[in-house]
């Protein structure tokens, strides 16, 4: 490496509470660094790299950074622009190392899910067999959990802690007007794996407490049994609450459609995927005929920093922070990854896994975390999760009595290489 | 009245975030007092009333009534029974006289909106026609802000906070990652009062900021002005964030559906009231053109304790004790109410306006809180709501990391009155 060389920073995908309080945490890093002569943001995830939309993040006050952590989104911008494999996205491949050397930019930081990691290893490939010096470091990111090779993902304490606490305000709802609206479904997000939906179990401290039902992805969905459950619960708490992941999927890893739940798809031919609360609603409501009622979180559970976990945000901050020691160590190709420590007292530490191991891995919940029923968590998964939501993290109140939260003036540096068109 | 009596006290209707702590504001004032030998609770509305399941409150602890104040939901129970005319409801209303006189209840305290107002009104006329002595004192709930003679109703405050906090939030989350998800949707509740939707203007400190409209059911809505809007959103900021009342009307006053929409009854037949998000998203993704999600936040957003606003806690736990304490002094047939002192130091104290005068009339925004192009919310509305959202309520954690809450050991008295059947 050269001695003093410049590094940049990414956001990648959906954004989540804590994803600029990793940001703040390799910012910090990186700006204490003798080597790292200047750490730039790349406006809007990847895209600012191939645009060469980069600011100068040392330009913004230490305080701009440190009110990162009591900001959700993410404040440098994220995108979902997809690289292929090196033989169908070369040219962005290629575009995106010739930027760097434009800009001496020797460190690449990249907070994300598995397409993110996939991503920073292809470059980081790619600048070997160019032999270009760099250092390609993965900070994890999901609020959907689903990440291999760490115990937990960062942004996934905050949305547990979130719609575990919105489960229990919204059931508390319910239970005192069981007589008129019977049945609520909250819908969360979790295509593909149930973390977020399990986590909500935490609110249901007492039996006849909210959710009464838990529908996962990973567990074989299916409106008879949905009618089934339905009425059992109603029968014994003269209520039902129901957490609903978004995709629900049926015996074969379909997902549940409006044809499958026989509504036919006249009415509901656009209920398919984040429609899955509407489509319960309508068969609950026709089955079993108890008012039916539904909210669907959307985007409000990954951006809920009036309660986020303490917790989620030091452990984000500490991922990002050491993404850059890590680097500086002489670290590559590698994600930070967080460990738990075994026995019952919560202790979490960090290690490395390499990119392109993180990028092919997908982490379900595993079967024990599930009921035999399919229809609720077990307390192993309960186990797993109540350290995770631990500690309210501090929100700074403005004058008007709502969250403060900050915006970087982005001062763009001048652009160097030849104009970019996105395919 | 006789020198001691009982009283009961009763939760109607949808629950707020603060309608336990106007009930413990009520509880606790009438526990301090002698004249008052038992408060019972109604539980679940007036439906406990007409069923006679009354549990003494007297017999719960200190502690739990205290803890009614961070509590959110209708901790008594409540309900949606609606009592229509003497003519048509005579046997209920004399159903509850029956009831009140078995357990020598001469005082009822009843939280609720109109409806309830007119309910309490006419138990208290058909009481004075059969020469009993009874106070009927009303204690203002909605989220929706809707009643008259009234500055604002105790629930609203707790709920501008929320509906303006999420939009901050997600509105974070559409500008990180507007060059994908570009448009975004708020559904916030109020069939027929914008209050809540309008709330959210707190949020737009910046113009660039969330929302940038603001659709309210007293400004004549058109899937037209809609799309126009929305291009001039885009074409200024690159994203746009829409807030939209459950209750959308066009320029007649009807309810806007699928078939106004020009979507066509086929697809979206089941889309009207509580579907308006979907709509708008329908009608946005084919007439501009730009990616666009939905959040509904429906019954979270008037049971977040975990940020509601400490001044309206406050307010809720005065407008019960005052009612209490006026029912002492001799009055009756009356609501409490909160008065504004004028001045630009928000000062608040309550005052009474006569149940019938509250019964029959429906406060909507004035026209002046809202802009001429209809899509946003003046000065005038923010300098309204702003005093309201002020403060955190403090919240209750139990050691998993989660809002700790009440529930009544619920002693039920022994029933005297025939077995009741509602109809």
């Amino acid at each position: 490496m050269p001695h003093t060389y410049n590094a940049v920073i990414a956001q990648s995908g959906g954004p989540t509470t804590v994803i600029n309080a990793s940001a703040a945490g390799a910012i910090q890093a990186a700006l204490r660094a003798r080597e790292i002569g200047t750490i730039f943001g790349a406006t809007n995830g990847v895209l600012g790299i191939l645009q060469e939309e980069l600011f100068d993040l040392g330009r913004e006050t230490p305080e701009t950074i440190e009110a990162m952590k009591r900001t959700p989104a993410a404040a440098i911008g994220s995108c979902r622009y997809k690289l292929k494999n090196l033989a169908e996205s070369r040219i962005d491949y290629e575009r995106i190392l010739d930027v760097f050397k434009a800009h001496d930019i020797r460190a690449f930081f990249y907070a994300g899910g598995n397409d993110s990691m996939d991503t920073a290893d292809k470059i980081n490939k790619l600048a070997a067999d160019s032999k270009y010096e760099l250092s390609c470091m993965g900070i994890p990111k999901s609020i959907d959990n689903d990440l291999a090779y760490t115990d937990h993902c960062p942004g996934y304490g905050s949305v547990a802690k979130y719609v575990a606490t919105a489960a229990m305000n919204a059931g508390r709802d319910t239970e005192a007007l069981y007589t008129s609206d019977t049945c609520s479904i909250l819908e969360v997000m979790g295509r593909n794996a149930g973390w977020i939906a399990a986590a909500t179990g935490l609110a249901r401290r007492e039996p006849q407490d909210a959710p009464h039902l838990i529908y996962m992805p990973e567990a074989a969905f299916s409106f008879e049994k949905l009618v089934t459950d339905v009425k059992a619960v109603h029968a014994e708490f003269g209520r039902v609450f129901i957490v609903a992941g978004e995709g629900l999927k049926d015996d074969k890893g379909q997902y549940v459609t409006a044809e499958t739940s026989g509504i036919g798809i006249d009415s509901f031919g656009h209920a398919q995927l984040g429609g899955v609360a509407e489509m319960l609603k309508a068969v609950i409501e026709r089955e079993v005929g108890i008012k039916t009622r539904f909210n669907k979180l959307g985007t409000n559970q990954r951006s809920a920093m009036h309660y986020a976990s303490l917790t989620d945000v030091n452990e984000a901050t500490l991922c990002g922070k050491t993404a850059v020691e890590k680097a500086l160590s002489g670290e590559n190709g590698k994600m930070v990854t967080l460990v738990r420590a075994p026995g019952k007292r919560y202790q979490c530490s960090t290690a490395l896994a390499a990119l392109s191991d993180v990028a092919n891995g997908e982490k379900c919940l595993p079967p024990q975390y599930i009921t035999p029923e399919g229809n609720g968590v077990t307390q192993a998964m309960l186990d797993y999760v109540r350290p995770l939501v631990q500690g309210e993290a501090p929100v700074a109140v403005g004058p008007d009595g709502l969250p403060q939260y900050m915006r970087f003036g982005r001062k763009h540096v001048t652009k160097k290489c030849s104009e970019f068109n996105p395919n």
